[in-house]
This record gives structure tokens, sequence and C-alpha cells, in this order.
């Protein structure tokens, strides 16, 4: 019975269900449909695990009451990795997919529970062979780290590969990246291409893909969807858009923030609406303000960064020794990510002075994440100003940071480096804010009480 | 017409309309019923103000096709800030405000649009007249700085009027505070206050209260009420809990973080549950796992901080320069503001491995700021749990840092330190975290297009 004991195999038996049939689980009021799949032999042996129509595995505690019923008799899978045969499709779309660390996707290979990790697009296309039916897939591999080991010069090498893919003629191009620091990847490649006239989609997966629960198979359909069949001619992110596993959201690249650690819905775009949602291969805008994409275009990689800019957290009575500190050890511009409106304390007056006075810039954003900076309304708002900080409006602290670093590769002209941040290069920056997509209210009783089962 | 011009003066003579009348205004199938406010010169002349049975003051655009009624004549009120008679009534609870800086209430001159801030009792009782009805109100002025320049020192002034105050039988504290500092003023005073058997509630608004939308006055009043009312013997902070002007949420003072630069709701819990909310004075809990008050009791202050400690916000490349110099200066912990579930670049450990030999703790949080720091996922995090990097569970990062400081004041002993990092002191880590309060999906098409107007 393919890795299913005790009362869960009793409950399958009585229902001849086999894996590979699809079935209905029924429990608690709730109704479930799909696939049976196998378990590995470390499994929680309560679980059963079905494939959903989505593509996504799901896996349903089996209690007292839960019942089960075959639908529709299957063929059991394959053991191991069966190599898929490729048939390139000239009616599909040419997709890449550039690997950038880790699997792109992985299979359970049923019998030992081992991870099938995939690289080749012949392996990807076993993992999750509905792909084939969306595109043609090439693999390219930028470089193989651990997001939260990227760097700007690693940035520049997937600019790079995004670069000669869309300019060699692919029809869009998805950067598989760990979710760590995928935001940060995704607003320094919005910088960096010039002339984007292709989707360039950032996707990753909250739950490694050897997991029954894992988002990777859902989101990688989703971006390649977006890559091959949609018209944003920018950089985003495709993940999760619920914790259901029916929706993944299009974020455009210097809007969106990784706001959980484990949710598979964690990335939000910040005062700022998705463009577009993703259900079943199908893409759907929410909007019309983004770049369209065209058939004829060129990117021009503009992928100079200047390593040596800070991100400040501020924090009540920061002093300024650790500024001016800075300062002499060679930090060529700061991002303060102050309080509020944009507020940092009186101490940190005298570093901030000594910096502009050095013509190194300070840009202020708020650690609310949420809202727009405004120094206008109190002193030390306007004291700031009068100093000479630069207002972040109501961009990311992350985007920010990013845009400094190619700012000051562009230009070290102070007045020059103001305008630039103030002016909006890769839409980063709303005209009005907007109080959209807050955490609004708080949860109700049930939801406390019933939270923690399935995050 | 008290300060209306035009349209809207129009619209009101011929309702039969005067300031101080109750009044009802229908506009585009939504009704709303209050007293009618007079406007200051400066005032948008196409809106008029109502006092809502909250007592907050709402301001309504006129537009053709709004209709106005009159409900029930009602007395002008009078001109500049009359003085309101105090009379302690020994059957409602004694509450002391503790100012810390600007107005604790304030109310515009009726004539000239001058604000008149209320710092005495008697001010406080005529800006706010509700308040008289629910305790009686003593005023001490703790500091007055704005609180983006609060410091640590400033903390334990605070903590020690509280303990003054309470030691001396005020049934609970209140603590007028600007809200860009709030919450590790919360930390830092749940973390100070030993023995706690009274109700300590920070309060601050997102508007001045000069402003028409001012949430000044409801939150105050709400906040009175937990201090004098309730059973919650925590520090906690009252604000506002959603846009509409009926409902306040009770805070954890460790689990709160301001979390959008201007929404009146941009007080948020994260990973918790607010303790209680409170409609028209009447705090009702919304959980029961909080510590309860008695009547009896005695703070102790546990008011040591060790100030030279650092928040680190991680950026891809992040090198350990900077760490190594922070050392050298003298800094004696280090809270970093991870990505992900706990990680930093691989560029960091050599300056995370110095710290460690030099007994200086560091702690590890989420810049995802909801879900919880997990280091046994992933070999960055497995590498830096073996180096002694303290896992911060699922504590906000301001909170890390506060309690870091606070036990860096209590003990030097590393061992101790990682003991005390991850104990719960004051309620500011769960034992399982839930996918609670989460700014889930997104908002439709429809939001999108009414936003902004109503921020």
């Amino acid at each position: 019975m393919s890795g299913y004991k005790g009362k869960v195999q009793r409950l399958l038996k009585t229902a001849s269900v086999n894996v590979g049939d699809k079935i209905k689980v029924e429990d608690a009021g709730r109704t479930y449909e799909g696939v049976l799949m196998p378990r590995t032999e470390l499994g929680d042996p309560n679980h059963l695990v079905i494939k959903l129509k989505s593509g996504y595995n799901l896996g349903i505690r089996i209690r007292t009451g839960t019942k089960i019923s075959l639908l529709e008799k299957g063929t059991p899978p394959k053991l191991g990795l069966p190599k898929l045969e490729i048939r390139p499709d000239p009616s599909k779309p040419n997709v890449t997919i550039i690997g950038t660390g880790g699997t792109i996707a992985s299979r359970v290979d049923y019998r030992s529970g081992a991870v099938f990790p995939a690289f080749t697009p012949e392996e990807i296309y076993s993992a999750v062979p509905e792909l084939a039916e969306i595109a043609n897939i090439k693999v390219v591999e930028a470089c193989n780290v651990f997001s939260e080991h990227m760097t700007p010069e690693l940035w520049i090498k997937i600019g790079k590969t995004v670069t000669d893919e869309i300019n060699s003629g692919a029809d869009g191009v998805v950067i598989a990246h760990g979710t760590d620091t995928m935001h940060y990847t995704a607003a320094a490649l919005s910088f960096m291409l010039k002339g984007l006239h292709r989707p360039v989609v950032l996707v990753g997966s909250q739950r490694s893909s050897d997991r029954p629960s894992s988002d990777a198979a859902l989101n990688l359909i989703s971006a390649v969807a977006v890559a091959g069949k949609s018209d944003i001619a920018e950089v985003c992110v495709v993940m999760h858009g619920s914790m259901n596993d029916d929706i993944c959201l299009v974020h455009r690249g210097t809007r969106v923030r990784k706001c959980h650690t484990s949710r598979r819905d964690a990335f939000l775009s910040v005062n700022d609406l998705p463009l577009a949602e993703v259900r079943e291969r199908e893409v759907k805008p929410l909007r019309t303000d983004y770049n369209k994409a065209s058939r004829s275009g060129r990117i021009t990689l503009n992928a100079k960064f200047e390593p040596m800019i800070a991100l400040i957290k501020i924090t009540p009575g920061l002093s300024s020794a650790l500024m001016e500190k800075m300062i002499r050890m060679g930090y060529r511009g700061f991002v303060l990510e102050g309080t509020g409106l944009g507020h940092v304390p009186a101490s940190l007056f005298k570093g901030i002075r000594k910096a502009i006075k050095s013509k190194i810039p300070i840009v202020m954003t708020s650690q609310c994440i949420w809202g727009r900076v405004d120094m206008k309304v109190y002193s030390t708002g306007r004291d700031l100003i009068e100093m000479g900080v630069i207002p972040g409006e109501d961009m990311l602290s992350e985007t920010a940071w990013v845009k400094l670093m190619w700012v000051l590769g562009q230009t070290r002209n102070p007045k020059k480096v103001a305008e630039f941040m103030r002016r909006n290069v890769a839409r980063e920056i709303s005209e009005r804010t907007t109080p959209i997509a807050f955490p609004v209210g708080f949860p109700s009783k049930t939801e406390f009480n019933q939270a923690g089962t399935s995050l």
C-alpha cells in the first residue's frame, strides 16, 4: 500500500482504494478530491496525501469519522524517476528556467522516500509534468548558493543570464530562487534590466519539494505560465496567494516582501496591488498599469552597484558613534529605516550631518513597512529634510537599499542621487499611498482557536 | 454658522440645523448620526464634522445628493476652553495619566481654530469630558520628548513613575506616548515592572488631536477604561482596531508593532491575538491567558539596561567587517534580524564567531516579522546554532533587542543570557506559532479603486 500503515491503511482497504486512484475524502464537513499519492516511510502514519487538481499535494489527517470513497480507478505511479521524453512544440512559448541554487523541483521516490532533485529539463518535466503542456523548457544555471548567501555580484550574474536568454529569443524567463532574499534580487533585477520587453519571473518555495505539502509545483507551474503566456514585461515574483493551494499572485519586483517565515503565502505586495493572479495556469491581470510585453526589443544590462551601502534600522537612543565609524570605514550611502513617518533620535543628527557634509547620501524609509515617509509633519522630519536627508516616499527599505546601491553605481553627484532616489525607475514608488493590503483587524476567536493546525 | 461656508452652509440652513444639534447625514447609501461640530477656518469647506456616539469626530464630504436632516435640537458648544469642575468620585477608579511628551489631549477653539493643548486634569476633562465618567484622573509628567527621542534612561524614568503611582494606590496607569517608539517603551516596561498587579496602558494618536479625524479622544477614553476597569495586569498598548472609529484593541506590550506610518489602526499584535477589545468604554477580553489584576501587590522596578546592544538588519552580502568593528567599539550584544527562518550570509560567520568567542551574545530574529525563527531546517541555521547563536523564537526584533538590553542588565553569564532569552519573561514568546493576524490575501479591485480616499 505504498507507505500507508495501520488505521489509514485499513480505511483505504475498506474503500477498495489504491495509490493512483481518484478519491474523495470527507472530514468534519469538508470534502477533498484528488489522486491518492504514495507515502514515504518517514511520513506521519495518520495522514494520507492526495494530489489536487491544481497539482498541489495535500496532506489530510485521518480521524475517527473521516470518510474515504473511490471516485475513479487510476494507474499506480511508477517507482523511481522516469525519463519523460521532450518533444519541443513550436506552438508553445520558449521559457528558460535559470537555476540559482538548490533544486528547481524534486520528486520523492515512492519506495525509499528519497528525494530526486531535478536540474535538467528531463528531470523537471518528470517532476512537474504539467510544465510540458505550457512551454518548451530550457534550463540554465547562473549560480549555486542558498539565497541567504546571495550577493550583488551574483545579482549581476543572474542579470547577465536573463539578458542573454531574452536577447537570444526566450519568450520569458523564470528564476528559481531561495525565498530568503528573493525580493532583494527581484529589486536588483528591476533596476538592472533596461528595455525589458518580456516577463522575468522569480519563483521559490516555502516548503521543500520533498514534503507532501510543498508549494513548489504550483508556484513553478504558475511562474512558467506568467513567463510564457502573460504580457507583463516586468520583473516579478510569483508565489502562493493564500494558504489554499488554488492561487498564485504576481507581485511587482520592487514592491514585494517576504513577510512570514513559513507560510506559503509569505510574499506580499506592500503599498501596492499584485499585478495579476494565476489560477490553474491562467494568468488574470488585476490591473492595467504595468509594462506591456512586446515581441521585439533588446535588453541592455545596467549592472553597476556600489556595495558599500548600509541599511540601518533605527532603535531608540541610537548614537552617532556607529555612523561616524561607518563613514570612516568607507560606507558611501545610508538607508535609515526610521520610526513612524521617517524619524530618528536627535542623538543621530551629528552623524547624519557629518555624512551629508562628506557627500554621502542618506535616504529615509520607515520600519513601519506599510505607509509612506512624510517628513513635513513633525519638527524632527523637517530638521532631517533641512539637513539634506532624502525621503524614500513609500519605497520598501529593502528596495531603497538596493536602489541606492544601483544609483551610486550610476552617479556620485549628490544632487543627481537625490533626484534618482525620488524618481520612479522601476515603479518602486507610488504617487499616492493607498491603505491597501494592510493586515486589517484581527482574527476572530474561532480563527485563533483553530490556528496552528494548518500552518 | 461656526466655520461652515458655501454649499455646506446652505444645506445646513435648509435643514434648519445648527452646530450642537444631533443630525443625520445620508450619502450614497450610507447613514451617519451625530452632533454637528463647528469647523475651523482652516478646514476643507466641502466637509462637515459630526461627533459620533463613540466620541469620535467624523468628517463627511458633502456632495450633490447628500441629505442632512435634524434629529434633535442641541445646545451650541461654548467658545474657548471652559474649565470643567472636578469632583473626585470615590466610587470611580483612580487612574494616573503619565505624560511623556507633547499634549495628552487637545481641543480646537471653535472661533479661531487654535489648538488648546491639555496637560492638567482640568484641561484634559474639558477636552475629553467622557473621561470624568470613567475615572478620577491624576496627571504626572515623566518626561517631555517626542517619542523618536525616547531613550533607555527615559524608559527607566517612566518605569519609576509607574511604580510610584501604582504602589501609592493608583488603580491603573495610562502612559501618553508618541507612536513612533511606543512599542519599544511598552516592551521595556514589560520587562522592568516585576510583580505588576494593575493595568499599565500606553496610548497615543496617529493624527494630532487638532484634526477633525483625530483618533486621540477614542484612544484615550479606551485606554482609561482599560486602566480603570479591566482586570489585565500587564503592560499593554491601546490603539484603534480599525479604520472605523468604533473599536480599540488592547495589545500585549511585548507583542505589538507599529506597522503603518499613518493609519489609525497602525498597531498590530504580531504572532499573537490582542488581549481585549474596547467598544464604547466597555472592555471585552478576547482571551483568558493574561495576568489577572489584584487589589493588593507591590511592584519592584528591575530597571537595569545594557545600552550597547545593536539591532542589525541583515542584507545580502553583509560582510563581517562592520560587526568586528562594533565589537571593538564595545558592543556587548547583537540582535540579528536575519532573513527567512533566521539566516545570515556566510560572509558574516567570521564576525559572529568572533563575537561569541568574546562572550558577546547573539540573538536571531527574522525580518519577515511574522512567523518563527527555525534554525534546524537548513544548513545555514544549523551552522549558526552550532556557533552559539540564540534563536529568538517568535519574538519581535524590537522586543528581542529590548530584552537583550534588559537581560544583560541582569547577568553577564553567557549561559544564563541564553537561558533568559529563550525563556518567557513577559509573554514575549509563544510556545507555538499560529498563522494568525497575517495580512492575508490581497484587496479586491473595488477596494483598490476606492483606496486612498479615507486614509
